[in-house]
C-alpha cells in the first residue's frame, strides 16, 4: 500500500538508496521446505550488476547478497527471507553538480515536487540500483516456482531490440543470450549493436531497447479476474522497472491491427487428453488467467536520461541551467533489465500460483 | 487482494455476470462533501452502454444506475457508495450452443481451468459487461477530482486506430469525439472506418482498436515509487481492460527507438515560478510520479474473439470442435472501450492523489 | 485498505446506511464449486433480525436477502457474490430531534469531526444495523469451511454475560441457545436475564454484555506470524463489531494471573498419532496459529447509547443541550451481537484457511 | 498481506529470528522532511532490550540500529527507512534439547503443524526478539506524529499488573515510569513485585501481567468505518505482541458491566469552541473514530511458557516426554512488551493519520 512492495501472498519489500549503505529486500510469503540455492541468486545478482563489459555503466559493485533470515539448515522456513547488498563504490562527488538542477528525463523534478527534498547522490531512491533487490526476490521466486512445478518451469528474457535496430526473429536461439554482453538470441546482431553503442557512448548519447521475456510451464488457472488479472499485474510488474515505457502480452499492439478469425488462437486436442493451442497471440493469457501456453510479454525501455549532451532545464530556484550528467551511467539501460524483467515476471507468477492455490486448491498444479 | 478491486485508498469492488440479475460495484474512500452529480454518472454509463449504434452490440440495456449507500443530501458523507445496475436483456438461450465448448480467444477455457466450472452464459463474469461498475466508478472519481483540483482536471479519450487504419493526427480535434460513434478525434476518418465496421459485420469478423487517453490539471507529486508507481498503476488499470493487449505511457514502444537528446523532455522557466515542459514523450510521468504535464496513456484492443467464421476448438470432452459465436456482440469491442479507459484513468488518479496527500500533505495541491 | 473491507484472500466490502436504501456486501475469493444454500443464509440472517423478541428494537425488517452474483446453477464460480438487503422500516423523522445534537456515546460527534457533516438518520452508516451483511457473509464462510473442513466444523457463539450477571458455566448446555431470545446456553439464567431487561427498558436505560463464540473442527497451522496472526484477526474483526470494547481469546486477561506452570496447556499423545491438549487456556492459538484445539473468544459489549434518560452533550454549534434517544433500539445490543460475532469469526477462518492453503499448500487439512 | 508487516500508508515488514545474522524492518511510508533522532530511536530500543535487570532475560544484546536508507542529511526522504539490528549472544547449544520437543504454550508445535519444519533456535521467529523491530518503527512513527501533530502529542505505557498483584491507581505517577525496572506507575508497588518475581525465579515459573497504554493529543477524526476502526486496529496491532491474550479500550470488560447512562461520556462545552468530555469510558474512540480524548488500551500477557518446572508434552515422533526450558528468558514477558505495545500505538494512529489525511484532507489537525 504504500508503495515499495510488490506482491500478495508472496510479496517483496524493497528498499535502498543509490549511494546509501545498502539496499535490499524482504520477501514475505515463501512456502516452507524449498531447498535454497544462494549461490544460483548471487548468479543472478552478476547477470545484472553493474561493470561487465564496456556497455554498461563502470560503476564497481559486487553486489554481494547477505541472507539476514528466513533459512534454516538450507531449508526455507516459511518465514520472510531478507537480503542485504551493501554499496560500495558510491562517489557521490560526482553528483554534487546537478543536486540543484533537474535533469530532464530523470526523476529528480518529480521526487523534488513530490516530497519537497530528494537525495541527489546517483538519483537516490528513483536510480536502476533498486533493481538488484528485484532481482533477488525473483531469483528465490523462480526457484520456488521450479521447486513446486518442477524443471519445465522456465522464465527467460532477450533483447529484441537497441537502438531501432532489431533482431531477425528467423535466428532467435537462447542459447546465445549468454554469449554475449546484451542478452540478444541473434549472434549476428550482436557486432551491430557494438557498433551502435559504441558510437552512442562516444556521442555522450543514449539508446533505448526492447526486452522479451517469456515463461514456460505455467500452469493453466494463474490470475484473479477482474483487476488482479495475470497480465495486468504482469504489465505492473514490468512497468514498475526503470525506464519502461510500454508493455504488451502476446502479439500486442500487432494485435490491434489483426482480424478476428487472425487472432484467436485455435485449440485442437493434443492427443493425451489435453489441448494444444495454434498459435499464441494471447501471449498464454486469456481473460487475465494463464492457458498453459507460454507467456510472453514485451516491454520498451527508454533511452538513459543520463547525457553527455547539453540539455536545457531549470534549478530548484526556477533559473534556467544546462545539464549535463557527468556520472556513470550506461548507455543502453535496456540491456541490464534483462534479468530485472525475468525477475518481476517470476515474482508475478509465483504470487499468482500462491493464491491460485488458495482460493482453488490445487486442481491444475503438477503436484 | 481478492482481484475484483482496484486502488487503495480510493477503492472500488465490482461483481456482476453478463447474464445474471444485476451488476454494480462498491466505491470506498470517497472523500466527503463532495456534490454528487447522479444525472453526470448516468450519462457516462450512457456513453459506454450497448446499442447506441450499429456498430456495437444489438444488446439492449438501459444501464440505468441505482445509488444505494453514501450520499445524504447530495453530498457523499465519505462511506461506501454502492451502484446498482440491473440486467434486463439477457437472452441465455442464444449461450446454450457454447456452454461445453472453449470458444477460441475466451475466457472460457482458462475459466474453466481455473475454476473448474463456469458460467456460460455470455462469458460470465468475463464479459465486458462488467465495465459498466468501471464507468460508474471512474465517474464518480472524475466528479470528485473536479472538486478538489478545480475545471482544469480532465481525462478524454478517443479511438486513434481502428483495423489498422489510423486517424491523422494533424488533424485531431477532440471535438469530435462527440459527433460519431467511435469516438474519432478526426471526422474525416468517420466514413473509412463506417465503411470498414461494415465489411467487418458482414464478414462475421472483428478487428481490433487503439485507444489515447490524456488528463489535463494533474498536479506534481502524485506515484509511489517504486512499485505502485502511476505508470505501473496506470498500466495494470489499462491492462485489466477486457481486450486489452498492449500498454504504453507518453512516446511509449517510440521511445525506444529514440536517442537520449531526443526523448528526455527538456525544461525551462514558465515565467511564473513554474516549469514548462518543451515535449512530453514521458507521458507526464517522469520516475513513477506525475509531472505536471498532461498524462497520455494508449492501449492496444485486440479483436473481438466472438465470430461467425467458424474456428477450430476443443469441447470440455476434449474432443474436437467447430465454434461460431451467434450471440450479440460488437464487432469492435475498441470503440465502447473509450469510456472505460477514461474511467480507469480517473480511478488511478484519485487514488493517487488521496495517497499522495496522505503522505505529503497539500503540498503542490491547488487546494 | 479504505474501512470497509475484511479480509485479504476471502473479503468482504459492505456498503449501506440505517436508512438508505439498502445494505450489502461483496464477498471475493470465494472457493468455486461450493453448493449454496441460499436458504442457509436467510436462517442466518433471520437469528441477527431485529423484533424477534420484546429485548430488541421494534424496527421490523425482514432483511430478506436477494443474491446478485457468483453462483451458476446452485454452485459458487469464485466470482464475487454480492447480497443485497432493502431497508423496509426507515422511519427517519425518528432522528429529526437528533440531527443536530451529537448522542453521547455514539459515532455522532466523531463522524461529524472526521468527515464534516453525518447521516443522521438512524446513525447512518455507524449504526449496527450494518452488521446484517456481516451475517451474510459470515453464513456464507461458514458454508465454505463445512465443505472444504467437513461437518466437524462448527462456529457457534452463547451470551455469557448481560448487566453483570453471569451464567453458571456449570449449566452449560449449547442446545438451550437456540431456546431463549437471548443466544443463553443456561437455562436458569434466562428468567434472571428477562426480568433485568425488562426493567432496564422500563427505566430507558440499557445494559452491556458478554458474549463467547467457539469455533471446532480448526485445521491446525492458520494464522500468519507475526501480524496477521489468528488471535490479531480475530481481535480485529471481533472489536470492530459495534459496541465491542473489549476481546480475549482463551482464558484470556485471567492467563495475566495464572503462574506458566498453570497456564501452559500439557500435551501427550492421543494414541492415534496426534496430539490431545489437557487443557485450553491458550483457546486454540499458540504462536498465533491455530494449534487444532478450539478457537475461543469473548468479547465485551457496552450498553447501548441510546437512552430515553437525559444526558448532557453539546449540539453542532458548540451550545449544551439534553439528548434523549427516542428512537427504536435494542435495550442490549449484545444479544444481537451474538450471530454477528460467530460470522466474523468464521469469515477469519476462512480467510485464514485460504492463506494457508496459499502458502504452504494443504498439509494439515482434512481435504 | 504476507504477514510479516503491519500497517497500510505508514507500514513496516519486519523480518528476523532469534538466533539469525540479524533481524529489522522496512518502513514504508514515512512523510518526508521529517528531521530523524537516531538516538531517540537507539534509546527506544534500550528500554526494551534484555539483560537490564534481573528480572529479564540474562541474553546480553546491545540492539544497536543502523538505518539502511531513507534518509538525507537528518531528514525522511519519504522513502523506505530500513533498521537493522545484528544478533550478537546467540547461543543456540541451549535449544539442542528442545529442537524435537514441543514446549506447551510455545509455538513450537503449531509452526511445525504449519511449515512442516522450524528453526528450533530461540523460538525462531516466534520469539519475543523480533518486537525489536517493532520498538524501531514505533519509535520512528512517534517522532512523526510529534511533528505533525506538535509536542502535545504523547503515547506512554505502564504495567499495572504483575501476577495478579495489581498498583492502586490512586497512587498513579508516569514519572515512577522510568524508576524502576517494570515501567510501574506506582512506586509502593516495585518492592512487592521485586519479591514476587525473586520468587518466581527461583521456583522456574513465571507470571503474566497488565498493560495499559495512553495516548494523548490525537485529534479527533482518526480511524475508519466500518472495519479499519481505530479501536479494531489496535486490538490487532496488540493482540498481535508475543503472549497477548486479550485487548480492552477505555473501561473495556467493566463496561460490560456499566448500565448505559454510566457508560455514555457526557460531553459539554469546553469554553473555547470545543467539546469536553466528562468521563473516558470510550478510552478516546467511539464508533472507531478517535474523539480527541485520551486513547487508552490495556491489553493482558500470559506468563512466560518458558519453564523450569517440567512439563508433559510430545515429540515430532508423537511420544510423551517431559520439557524444561533451560535457555535464557524473561520471567515475565509482560515487562518488556510495555515499550513494545506503545510502539504499536504509535504506529497505528500514525498510518490512521495519513490515511486520514488522504481521505479527509486536514480537516481537524493542528497543522
Amino acid at each position: 500500500m504504500a508503495g515499495d512492495s510488490f506482491g500478495t501472498l508472496f510479496r517483496f519489500t524493497s528498499f535502498g538508496e543509490s549511494h546509501g549503505p545498502a539496499l535490499g529486500c524482504v520477501v514475505e510469503g515463501t512456502p516452507p521446505g524449498v531447498p535454497l540455492d544462494v549461490a544460483a541468486i548471487q548468479r543472478a545478482l552478476d547477470r545484472r550488476k553493474p561493470g561487465q563489459s564496456r556497455f554498461t555503466t563502470q560503476r564497481r559493485e559486487d553486489d554481494a547478497v547477505e541472507i539476514l533470515s528466513g533459512v534454516y539448515e538450507g531449508l526455507t522456513t516459511g518465514t520472510p527471507i531478507a537480503f542485504l547488498i551493501r554499496n560500495t563504490d558510491q562517489r557521490s562527488h560526482d553528483y554534487a553538480a546537478i543536486a540543484q538542477r533537474f535533469r530532464p528525463g530523470h526523476a529528480d523534478y518529480t521526487y523534488w515536487q513530490k516530497y519537497g527534498l530528494r537525495d541527489p547522490r546517483g538519483g537516490g531512491r528513483s536510480s536502476a540500483r533498486e533493481t538488484a533487490a528485484r532481482v533477488a526476490a525473483g531469483a528465490l521466486a523462480e526457484q520456488v516456482l521450479r521447486h513446486l512445478l518442477g524443471t519445465g518451469f522456465l522464465v527467460r528474457g532477450a533483447l529484441v531490440e537497441m537502438g531501432g535496430v532489431a533482431i531477425d526473429r528467423a535466428r532467435w536461439d537462447w542459447g546465445e543470450t549468454v554469449r554475449n554482453p546484451f542478452f540478444a538470441p541473434d549472434a549476428a546482431i550482436v557486432p551491430q549493436w557494438e557498433t551502435l553503442l559504441d558510437g552512442v557512448r562516444k556521442d555522450g548519447s543514449s539508446v533505448g531497447a526492447v526486452i522479451e521475456v517469456e515463461a514456460l510451464g505455467v500452469p493453466a488457472g494463474l490470475g484473479e479476474p477482474v483487476y488482479d488479472r495475470l497480465d495486468a499485474d504482469l504489465a505492473k510488474a514490468l512497468m514498475s522497472i526503470n525506464a519502461v515505457k510500454g508493455v504488451e502480452i502476446g502479439a500486442g499492439f500487432a494485435s490491434a491491427r489483426l482480424r478476428g478469425e487472425q487472432n484467436a488462437d485455435e485449440m485442437e486436442p493434443d492427443g493425451q487428453g489435453g489441448v494444444r493451442f495454434c498459435s499464441n497471440n494471447a501471449g498464454g493469457i486469456l481473460g487475465g488467467i494463464s492457458s498453459g501456453q507460454p507467456v510472453v510479454a514485451r516491454l520498451a525501455v527508454k533511452p538513459t536520461s543520463s547525457l553527455l549532451i547539453p540539455r536545457h532545464s531549470v534549478d530548484t530556484a526556477g533559473q534556467p541551467v544546462e545539464v549535463v550528467t557527468k556520472g556513470r551511467h550506461d548507455p543502453c539501460v535496456g540491456i541490464r533489465a534483462v534479468p530485472v524483467a525475468e525477475a518481476m515476471v517470476s515474482v508475478c507468477l509465483l504470487d499468482h500460483l500462491l493464491r491460485f492455490r488458495g482460493q482453488c486448491g490445487a486442481r491444475a498444479l503438477p503436484r
